[in-house]
């Protein structure tokens, strides 16, 4: 059996104009704006009549401690969402865009796999709609008109050594890490240390996927934080008088993007930034308006359940005052035998008990939900080939065990088919009752809360901070930042901040090396380790191969 | 009486679904893709099936050389383009996009001015469609694996001190002309001297303009130099096998952008690069585009007639086997006044004797568009309020003792109404035979094609070549280089390469610093001074004053 790549099989199929879609949904031709036949921007403005709208049910889709085997949360969550659809329900994806530079590098395309992809794959890969460079257009130009301020006199005192604002490009580009700039003499600038982070990891991502509306947008974008005075007093964006210009360039990007599945399901795809620094969900219009027009909505939040549906409780629920109906738990059988201690080599190979022992990371991610966020959930096994059926049975008998429920999707090789099982157990979790509620409150001090997530969320014993850490605690206090909640940057492949602690550790401490407010976004973020915002390309990138012919069909893109 | 701004003026304006336009046009459905309700990109490969179809008329709109006065070229152009509408004929634009960064310094706008405008206003100032974003995201793609190669053994022998590929933002910042990159040690790149261009000044953009279709985009992206070896031989990025990802980046900004005039007139609104180091005319596709549908095209190169009009000839013209069937050489009374001696704080005094004294730079520009290149031409004069009949006077007496004719637009104040009369010598003069030409021909040598330019179309003795240049000349006719075009990249203020020597100085030698090829681009860039490449904001920038509504309607554009 040979397999068709995921573009293969995205332009084998036949999209339906998304005109028909959105009629589909509803809207009237005030509502969305075309680009092209194929994708759409849905009015915010238009959305303020649908107010009496009861919203529909909100699935979250996250996943076990991810390892080098894959999950495939975007894959399942386009498979349920289609599954849904297949059982006649109105259904609705509200999903992440993907970030451009690493399409050239190692991973290729981001809009699920196999049948169960978002579409038009390739443009959604590449420009999209146009929201990231905007994104990046905003932030570079706070860029410029802070090292312009300092260039023309700096009659706000800006510290050129404590300027925190750095430029982007949505490129994977290691050289533009760290560099001078200002050099060559007077004219020129004024020299100073800076550097480039991917557009992604820019707090204007995060803030366009936190804010409610265009007068919450501006409100974010003014409270930015550049750098600091001599005073060591902030100096914000709204110091630069730039948040109108920065939210006239954002005008368009802040409208949630309407795309379709490969089986037509309307998909809302806007938004997307950093899992580490940031909270790694869509955005907050999106997931709203999604709400609006469907009764289920499928959601996913980056990397494992431990940041991804952490934060997407604890920061966007709660910025957007929405509350989750169901979560789904994504899981590999390759990925519990990696926890289980086999390696990425030898996943091939049947082995029940390594199955087992990668159980109790699952575990702990299900009591999570269950306990510390008060949410039903419901494991979906994401289904490889090689998986046997006794492997499956271990974790069958687990769940049985746990009291969960589980489902085997099928979505990568049967599309919506391969997902009607999870739908049905889906819609049946979406009637039970939930108990939500935060891993802490915003009342509690940074340590209480960070506390809070090492012990309920992660399984460890505390919090340990850095002197660096504990005195920009105190800053962030001193500076009324006291309140915000908690963005933790952390490995995503443990539970805990050491990479190697797979499975489900415990009796470990989570060092926070420094502490770093994002004032726009509104959350602290708890830095527990290097953290990586410009990646790289590796030695042969996927730039070789990605090639266009000439009517405009692009090729190469995985 | 009190003036609107641009943006209020457009913002009045009712505008066409730019369907209706497109269908006005004659364009099938699948012909274009909408962006929105007021922008569309026609489809090139549609273009296949309007070969037969005979092309209309190509009208040049050009200036004298400029002056801190202003001329208003895209003005007439939209006005003139209007004025032919409203005598019955077909007409369309092809004009350049404007540049963002640009928007938040000091210029505002760039889709022309008054009751001559394109629109919608703020988008095209914005992002459009972006193309820009993504020639950005093709030139940094480039930049990325080419230091990408570096940093992984530098197979190809790349000397990192002889790299000539820069990185390029749409964006005003002066910071980042020069810096040092790839900072901080061994996972981080490879230091080296390194810098920013702004999006126009890419060659990407040239290159874009100048392309046919797209398996000749693929080729000129292939055959850019990115720098030197160790050998001292260009390394492309073909080598780097970068044309591919690059042109998939393009993909859509390769197809023309459809918008209008306030006055519903059809306008192509594609691709804008500099018309100093580059050719700064609009794409080759779209003027080939409109000429395909409509009777009349009216379309503008950058600067005065000594950069614009011989760029938009011998290097896009002589590229794209176009022939412009009539000129329009736009001046002004106020700068006529300036290149007769006035001081920019006494153009609202009458003095006829000033304009008198200016009119020797109309003279030259006109003999050249005769002379040189064999095209009938008429004078528009830009009105302004403060224009008197005598000054008037004085050029319309000068024109009849030119033997040229002479048309008074008045389209910033009266839109199309203003045009009229300019409208209907054009008509006129298209009709005329001309001998078109070129100032030079390929087989001269890179010597005598400077030469000529100087000679004939400057006024100048001869060019004179620094020892760099003269080694440079050498190279580049080692290369095979030697029967490339030349992009002269001079001061737009005067016919010499001293911004001081005002209207028609004679009796000077132009200085060749250096030159360099834009391999991909095809041509060779003659540099006579200083090009800046990346501007810088003002002390108090525009971006301080843009702003945007609750419902997304921008403002503080003029």
């Amino acid at each position: 059996m040979t397999f068709l790549s995921d573009i293969e099989i995205a332009q084998q199929t036949e999209m339906a104009p998304i005109k028909n879609i959105a009629e589909k949904l509803g809207l009237a031709e005030e509502d969305y704006d075309l680009y092209g036949k194929y994708k759409a921007k849905l009015n915010i403005y238009q959305l303020d009549k649908m107010q009496a709208q009861p919203n529909g049910k909100l699935i979250l889709v996250t996943a076990i401690t991810p390892t080098p085997a894959g999950e495939g949360k975007t894959t399942t969550s386009v498979g349920l969402a289609d599954g849904l659809t297949r059982l006649g329900e109105k259904a609705m994806l509200a999903l992440r865009e993907p970030s451009l530079g690493p399409v050239f590098g190692m991973k290729g395309g981001a809009a699920g796999g196999g049948y169960a992809q978002v579409v038009p794959m390739e443009d959604i890969n590449l420009h999209f709609t146009g929201d990231f460079h905007a994104i990046g257009a905003a932030n570079n130009l706070l860029a410029a008109l802070l090292d312009n301020h300092i260039h023309h006199g700096n009659a706000l005192g800006i510290d050129s050594r404590r300027v925190t604002w750095k430029r982007a490009v949505d490129m994977n580009d290691r050289q533009l890490r760290h560099i001078v700039s200002g050099l060559q003499g007077k004219v020129n600038g004024v020299p100073r240390e800076d550097g480039f982070e991917i557009t992604v990891a820019s707090e204007i991502m995060a803030i366009l996927c936190l804010a409610n509306n265009m007068t919450d947008l501006k409100e974010k974008l003014k409270q930015i934080i550049v750098g600091y005075n001599y005073e060591s007093q902030p100096v914000t964006a709204g110091d630069l008088k730039a948040e109108g210009s920065m939210a006239a360039l954002l005008k368009e990007a802040i409208h949630p993007n309407l795309v379709q599945t490969l089986e037509q399901t309307p998909a809302l795809v806007h938004g997307g930034p950093f899992a580490n620094i940031a909270h790694g969900c869509n955005s907050v219009l999106a997931t709203k308006t999604a709400l609006k027009y469907a009764d289920y909505v499928v959601t996913e939040a980056g990397f494992g359940g431990d940041l991804g549906a952490e934060k997407f409780i604890d920061i966007k629920c709660r910025e957007a005052n929405l509350t989750p109906d169901a979560v789904v738990l994504v899981a590999t059988i390759r990925a519990l035998k990696m926890h289980g201690g086999v390696a990425k080599t030898d996943l091939a190979t049947e082995n029940t008990a390594a199955v087992e022992a990668g159980l109790p990371n699952l575990e702990k991610h299900l009591a999570n939900m269950q306990n510390v966020f008060g949410l039903p959930v419901v494991v979906a096994i994401n289904q490889f080939p090689t998986d046997t059926p006794a492997e499956l049975e271990v974790v069958k008998t687990a769940c049985q065990k746990y009291g969960v429920d589980v489902a085997v999707s099928e979505v990568w090789e049967k599309g919506g088919a391969g997902g009607v099982e999870l739908a049905q157990k889906v819609i049946e979790l979406a009637k039970q009752p939930n108990n939500f509620q935060f891993a802490y409150e915003l009342t509690d001090s940074i340590e209480e809360k960070l506390n809070k997530l090492v012990q309920k969320v992660y399984g460890g014993k505390q919090a340990q901070f850095t002197s660096a850490a504990r005195f920009e605690m105190k800053e962030l206090e001193r500076l009324g930042f006291g309140h915000y909640p908690i963005c933790v940057a952390k490995t995503q492949y443990s539970f805990s901040d050491n990479p190697t602690l797979i499975g489900a550790p415990s009796d470990f401490d989570v060092t926070i090396r420094n502490l770093k407010v994002s004032a726009g976004a509104g959350f602290i973020v708890a830095l527990t380790g290097t953290i990586m915002t410009m990646p790289g390309l590796p030695k042969v990138p996927a730039a070789e191969r990605i090639a266009v012919d000439e009517n405009g069909n692009v090729s190469g893109l995985f």
